[in-house]
């Protein structure tokens, strides 16, 4: 796939996706939502890629939805109104063209197998914000600035940010950054826990690179990929005994695969040599992940 | 309607509610409950309230349920024990009257469109406690005091403050103070995160006000009553692809109404006219927060 | 019950259980993991226990799963693959040999009438340290370290600790910690939020004493086991009218029971002599907790 918007550069296992529209500031478009959404999705794919990390190419990370057209600017059509019912089933093909942009690219970020962190090198605003909160890591130049500034233009926040943040920062600090609208520089946004890591802008795709490797080198990709699923989903879940099926149904898969050679290799003292792969991962992470009604799979 | 425990005044589209029943430091009671949870449905249809604070008359914000009547002291009838059940259908008229008194207002406070702002002037107690649990942002006078007492008189946190503690202040200190059961000084209360705000006395309602300001002055009240209803709502979910769902008829509907009035404004370099009003809101909206299923609706 | 692997004290209502396999560091196994179980569900019927200390004997806390067994090192047989399913039903026996062992164990401790305290005494590794997890309230020796080390090994964590693990730390700092696979001091565990409080080694017990009096000395042991599924449960679910339904049956439950000893000794400003036992509960509550689709009865 040829990109318009985005950079991709692989280096010792390591994805840097670059938001690279930097005469716009790397506004967000219609086009950027789905090279991202692609990417996401395609990543899982390639082995080849441990970790990721999303950075923007100049001075900004991304000063949010690109507002230069006008007419239709959120990318949605007024005619559709009437045909929108409730919207339940998402993955009907009518529904695809008022789907927020910004929740497909967050939903393909939710259901990697890749863990994904976010290098905010410069402004990040609206959806240049919210992007990242799905991401599993935010490191953040102390030279940045951040802000969920929907309330200031009469919208709401999107791409399923009120369903991160919350959990983020708090349900009192989340409403209170939807609602006050501000742009935070770094402090701010490390006091409230918007981001989780501050560091000077030259240092910041070296710190991003350190968090990758300390998660991901040397280690199970199978394991990686099932532990960052586990996190988000069995914390969500009402009662443990869900994670409990889960765990053993990835206590076993993983124990009879490459928990044998960790197991081996620690009583060995040496170092472990996995063989898994995350491009096949066990039915039951299939249907857990991507089965029916995750409605993550990609429209188009 | 006129109110006998509580007072209104509106000034300047900040509706204040004073718990006034001062001579028994504010004590709640059935009719309290009532002229609570009334007041909290009723704003949604008041075009003319932007957002709502909660004190109380003179010394004490709500020293609790008021025990004096020792027959009955919960409004409970023992009588009724054998028809109870498991409580399945809340709205069943049956089941009204052993209905939860604290748990009816902050289930009014959840659902409304209005941002609602606690002013803690002086002891909150048991039900004086767990209703600001409910409220938006929680502003205690540095003279104040707080606690959920219920343990130590042989009875259970309420008013779905079991819902809301551990989301505030994280699952291990919110067992503690349940079962502590103490009541903590403003500061103690403040790094817990059972309140998120301390002042003097004196400045509490004028920070207050701030608050309620910053959030809603000049802002679409119908982007505020969303934004509100998706960090209440969506951060509860299992997964983020139900928030996608409402963030996409959300975002639609904003983007043909105050958005685009909102995005104008910006391209333009002018403040905003919002026109939308919070007493309309979109079908899908009321399906959502009011719908079958939400056993909110009021019983009497 | 004679116990190989685990020793019972119980001391003026307070139970303490020492993992006691002190020449393995208290290494965990499956006759553990069957007696933890079986302590943690026993001990509902048992009304003169108020409270209960888990702690390992001489250095350690728990190290681990034993891996000395290479051949079979979960306690798993790689035959039973095919037969898998999605382990829909926990409760088939069929499905019994591969559940998670430590999951079990920390099932019984979810659903526990009495507050469970963890002292961590000394290293607390894999099994050792998400067991923990799942306990009320976890106080560590300034000389002990605690570590998620599954990662290492190419395992995931297990024992539902990522559904304990957000809620706990955040979901940054719990995906953080998980794929780090770190070892911690007490220092550390506490600034994450891992452990709730360190103490020099020497006074560990005494902490734990004192956080199990102060939650049930002279309270109602009815209202303790309530309030402690309250908060565990109401906070984990979508909206809070289910809270709200609980709230009701179990403030008319308390109310018509020790609530009535609490309010008059509170009126008549003495001690209250509470009469109810954990050991019987309302039918809502054992339909609540341990009823059809809770998964937490034990399987052998």
């Amino acid at each position: 796939m040829e990109f318009q918007t985005i950079r991709h550069d692989l280096n010792d296992g390591i994805l840097t996706i670059t938001l690279n529209r930097p005469e716009q500031l790397n506004a967000f478009t219609v086009t950027m939502a789905e090279e991202l959404e692609h990417s996401f999705r395609a990543v899982n794919d390639k082995d080849s890629v441990r970790a990721v990390i999303v950075t923007g190419a100049d001075r900004a990370f991304c000063a949010g939805m690109d507002l230069s057209r006008k007419g239709n600017v959120f990318g949605l059509d007024e005619e559709l109104t009437p045909g929108l019912g409730d919207m339940a089933d998402l993955d009907d093909p009518a529904i695809a063209a008022v789907r927020d942009t910004g929740g497909r690219c967050t939903l393909a970020i939710h259901d990697c197998r890749k863990p994904i962190i976010a290098a905010i090198n410069g402004a990040a605003v609206g959806i240049g914000a919210t992007m990242t909160l799905a991401m599993d890591r935010r490191l953040m130049s102390a030279s940045a600035r951040i802000g969920l500034v929907f309330g200031r233009i009469g919208i709401v926040p999107e791409a399923c940010s009120t369903w991160y943040l919350p959990r983020l920062v708090g349900p009192s600090a989340a409403l209170d950054l939807v609602l006050r609208a501000d742009i935070l520089d770094a402090e701010a946004a490390l006091a409230v826990g918007l981001v989780d890591e501050v560091h000077p802008g030259e240092d910041l795709m070296t710190q991003a690179v350190a968090v990758a490797d300390s998660w991901t080198r040397g280690r199970s990709p199978v394991a990686v990929a099932l532990s960052r699923q586990m996190v988000r989903r069995n914390g969500t879940l009402a009662h443990p005994s869900e994670a409990h099926r889960i765990d053993s149904l990835a206590m076993f898969w993983t124990s009879v695969g490459d928990g044998k050679e960790g197991v081996a290799a620690f009583l060995e003292k040496r170092k472990p040599d996995f063989q898994g792969r995350a491009s096949t991962m066990p039915d039951f992470y299939n249907d857990w992940v991507t089965g029916p009604g995750s409605h993550s799979a990609p429209v188009r």
